[in-house]
């Protein structure tokens, strides 16, 4: 029986005003005594350790009472949250979560399963790695070749994606190291397609040999000499055993040719945490190499291209270019197609490589558009007809097919997975360089050491070590119940791009005179950005202070607590936006775009609502907050210039 | 009115036997209903987006038919879970949580705020704060000074520790760099307590200045000049930006002074995951240095202090020094006050410092236990009148209580602070480190770049980003539930200890003939470690191969699923383990300490029990599992040693 998504939209969340509530009360009741079943039948002679004479003690009752008292302290203060539940809520990235995913989340959480490793986690390490297996085939990896797990979150997500890019771009380095040592002739295909002895690649080479191509030579080096001497051959060239401040004197030293620092490439665009990243790595932020944007706020293929050549004269290796799926300030999707076509080509032309990671924290879910219920693909022209709109282009789907193709791609289910925090994931194509970062904890014994037993040893592999099960629960529970495809995750996402597209629209045809918005384009997914200018601001700096009482009219900053509607804010800055914001400037009219980066500090100052709501297309009787906040937006703002004007 | 702490450890728990399901589930409904109301009076306007109808079409009812049907298959499989419930569960450092612990999760996960900055989490940022204090007074930081925040657990803790360390042990020579730079004269003080200028210190000294001495420097640096040149000099010349291939190039141009690399010292008790924290930072694995223990397994400091001094001859700097505080396998406290005093002897002498961590991952919340209801520190004496036994010595007091001097301290709320997964936090005593790591995200515009509105923004500060607000309240709840102090958590955890004195007693006393039990020493907290030999087991491998046989008859591998107890096993290595398990060989008579070193792969299997579950002394008619478990042994060491003969 095909599932009709829009009656069951309505069954995955408990809902705006809690509608669901009796649903999600009895799967709560009904997981927690299913769990004190379970305790009461383990070992039933056990007897009872806590009697219900002892509950009847004064110590007992006092400390009832001091936990139900703070209990109810906590509820209240938690009156003072963030209503992200309700189609008033459009800020961040962030919204309600699914049924599904919070009683899983709470079913496992009582058990509190460990999943650092199978031991004290039988089940839900399984989970997890299941769960990886979705999300790798929802985005055109083969899990059986393929590797993945759940993070804290997108930034331990996206540092190990360069922890492993930086891995294996060195990998070649230190096999051919090795290989000298061991007396080994080895061959290894070379970014140009061509076949040499790594023993006559000079460093520039080895460091631009393709990433399988690394791993395959890896493999060879394994199965030429012995375990202990290829271990300890490889250790004493491999930059995680020896560190940077060594590596770099033994590079200029073996090779005689003191390369420069390692770079990596970002779209402009790119999160801050990848600022964070490359610092605690060592790699440093000024090698951080910000690619310019298009107009639609996606990275530039052009710019892209002359930046990999201009890097290739200087002989500066690139470890990574890191591409965004869905920017957290505007949704926007890179054309990961064309990334890839410019690194084709950067290898055939320039004998030059690099790792391609996709940053898909925000977009990664978006690919479940993309599936039909079978798994097969679909086409920009169904996922169009289905979701009765103009949106998505061919483009998108080729930008989003090509996710299949990037040797890593992060993806957090606690965004539009909509599953509780905290679940990120990071999944990498060729799951051999998993081994490359491994260590060994000493309860590891050799009778473990077994390849199975060691894959369900995550802690292993991954940064962190203790890790909640319950979360791999959650996502777990919410993909059987939403599927990554059309059907689930699919139709979802496309409720809040439409929704997303009539907020643009709405705000595009308002009639707020005398105020006027400026809009970004269309967004790719579903953030929508805009700007509110008046005829009495004339400068960027009265527009800037302007939009940001609007935010705080519309936030819970606002002096009465009680905003209408909940956006947020942003400030876009020179150099990252240069180009991007050019139109937007044109339109507001208060200065140059040369102006504009003059005042790098000040900046832009962008409003910005995201649109994970599904339900803000539902009909009637829902309530129509695309009309209620457009209005909300009028009283807003004149609120904000009427204050403007007294101060 | 005193809190009875033994009758009130009884409403602590939801109880081996689920005793307490009737509170916990009313305090669970109670949150969920709360929360159910707060949306429904969240402008009860806006009318209802799900009807009744909606609930009786097919393709709801076909959801919630998918979601009922998952849920039971998971809490299905979750049968197949570890019952760490159990006082039959002495395995890995795991165990029940807290109601309060429990409940806070829950009621907050619903409301899901993201600690990553106030906006989307007003109550739970500042709950995190809160908790962060706690911790803090416990181990006798200033909370105005100090500084500390929650993360996804003990490994990024401590990877925050050791990138905070590193941040600030090159301080000042950014700090003299960006003087040089703007033409500035600074005074510093270093290590021996003398007052320089920063101008005239070569780099050895300037490696070598104190970490608060640093942040003075650094500080007296910021108000010499003006934010943007201080800044840009600043940046200039520090690691984070420079990165470590062109730091080490310019070190060795700028001072003609090619120093080797920076190395850490760990105690060689150290957690594995020091190894992945030293590779993926760039300082490479073999930086790091292992310090001999003594037979108590905690670090020797006589060899720190020779390691010191051979590293200060070869003028090696040293980054960091890592002391445990619980090491994982057996529960040691390092001297912390004797690595303190050398570390004092090092900077008088030597001119030589470092940073100080104390991992306390594990023990840190046995600090509670030296703290009195009013915060005044308790004597050894007064701790072992209240438990009644002849623990814990003077010493162990001074080790927790030195947590106070120590620069970090890492402390995981999800091991001994019983709250589930996943909870750890780092705390520094001079806060000020902080700004080292600092990164400005784009929506952190200048309006509220204020001091207060930046220090909720804990994303600026940390590895991780979004981070669930649920954790925070579940440890805030927590310890208002159980303060700690005597009376809550030091309470809890000297049960624990008291257990663990009683199976080791148990253990040594047992007459399990013809099997011989050797054991650690006491344990300085609450693992209880051993191997148990038989005559007919005459070389280590036989040994090692018996003792795992023994583990997988007390583990949920043993063939039945049904194993009568649970524990876990370690594997000790050399030389990690060198002179520590000197007296156990001897006791053991199956090979030499040489002929053990020699065979590093093989290691010696130990059997060991985590006592975290504070009813094992519990009076009838709690189930004796002392008595029980050591019956247990017996069998599964029958069952083990037939299973030798037979194959």
């Amino acid at each position: 029986m095909s599932l009709d998504s829009e009656e069951a939209l309505r069954a995955w969340f408990l809902g705006p005003r809690a509608e669901n509530a009796e649903l999600l009360e009895r799967l709560i009741v009904e997981a927690l005594r299913d769990h004190v079943f379970w305790r009461r039948n383990y070992h039933p002679e056990d007897g009872f350790t806590i009697r219900e004479m002892d509950k009847r003690r004064a110590g007992y009752e006092q400390s009832v009472a001091v936990l139900i008292q703070e209990l109810m302290g906590l509820l209240a203060q938690l009156k003072r949250d963030v209503p992200f539940f309700s189609g008033r809520y459009k800020g961040h990235m962030i919204a309600e979560q699914t049924i599904a995913a919070q009683v899983g989340y709470f079913a496992t959480m009582l058990y509190n399963p460990n999943n650092i490793a199978a031991e004290i986690s039988p089940v839900t390490t399984r989970l997890e790695l299941e769960v990886a297996g979705d999300l790798a085939r929802m985005i055109g990896y083969d899990p059986a070749k393929s590797w993945g797990h759940l993070t804290s979150g997108g930034t331990v997500a996206n540092f190990e994606a360069l922890w492993l890019a930086r891995s294996v771009r060195y990998l070649a380095v230190a096999a051919a190291g090795a290989a000298a040592e061991l007396g080994l002739e080895l061959p290894v295909q070379t970014a140009r397609g061509s076949t040499a002895s790594v023993a006559d690649l000079p460093l520039w080479d080895l460091l631009n040999i393709p990433g399988p191509a690394s791993l395959d030579l890896w493999e060879l080096l394994w199965r030429s000499g012995s375990k202990a001497d290829v271990q300890r051959a490889l250790v004493n060239h491999s930059l995680a055993a020896i560190g940077y401040q060594e590596y770099s004197r033994r590079l200029a030293m073996d090779y005689g040719d003191p390369l420069p620092a390692g770079v990596v490439l970002v779209a402009a665009t790119a999160h801050y945490s990848w600022e964070k990243i490359v610092r605690a790595l060592g790699i440093g932020s000024n090698q951080l190499v910000y690619i310019p944007l298009d107009t639609r706020f996606r990275m530039n293929p052009d710019a892209l291209w002359e930046r990999v050549a201009e890097l290739a004269r200087h002989r500066q290796p690139i470890l990574a270019c890191i591409s965004v799926c869905g920017t957290t300030e505007e949704s926007a999707v890179d054309r990961l197609d064309q990334v890839l076509d410019i690194r084709d080509r950067a290898e055939r032309e320039l004998g030059v490589t690099f790792h391609l990671h996709s940053d898909a924290c925000y977009g990664g879910y978006a690919a479940a558009l993309t599936r039909n219920a079978d798994g097969a693909r679909r086409s920009a022209a169904d996922i169009r007809a289905a979701a009765g709109t103009d949106w998505p282009d061919d483009g998108w789907v080729s930008s989003i097919t090509a996710l299949g193709q990037a040797d890593s791609v992060s993806v957090d289910p606690h965004k539009m997975g909509y599953v509780p925090y905290s679940a990120g994931a990071i999944l990498v194509r060729d799951g051999r360089i998993r081994h490359l970062v491994a260590t060994d904890p000493p309860y590891l014994s050799p009778p473990d050491a077994t390849a199975p037993a060691m894959e369900r040893f995550l802690g292993r592999y991954i940064l962190e070590g203790s890790k909640p099960g319950a979360a791999a629960a959650a996502v777990w529970l919410s993909h059987k119940v939403l599927p990554l495809n059309e059907k689930g995750y699919g139709y979802l996402i496309a409720r809040t791009m439409v929704g997303a597209r009539r907020l643009h629209a709405s705000l595009c045809a308002a009639e707020l005179a005398p105020f006027r918005v400026v809009l970004l384009p269309l967004p790719d997914i579903n953030i929508v950005c805009y700007v509110v200018s008046h005829p009495s601001l004339d400068s960027l700096e009265s527009l800037n202070a302007f939009n940001e009482r609007v935010y705080v009219q519309m936030s819970l900053a606002r002096p009465d607590g009680a905003p209408e509607y909940i956006i947020s804010r942003t400030r876009f800055h020179s150099p990252v936006y240069d180009g991007a914001v050019d139109p937007i400037l044109a339109a507001l009219e208060v200065c140059t775009v040369d102006e504009w980066k003059a005042r790098g500090d000040e900046g832009l100052v962008v409003l910005r609502s995201t649109v994970m709501d599904p339900f803000l297309v539902a009909p009637p009787p829902a309530p129509d907050h695309v009309a209620g906040y457009v209005s909300a937006l009028r009283r807003a703002s004149t609120a904000a210039l009427s204050f403007s004007r007294a101060v």
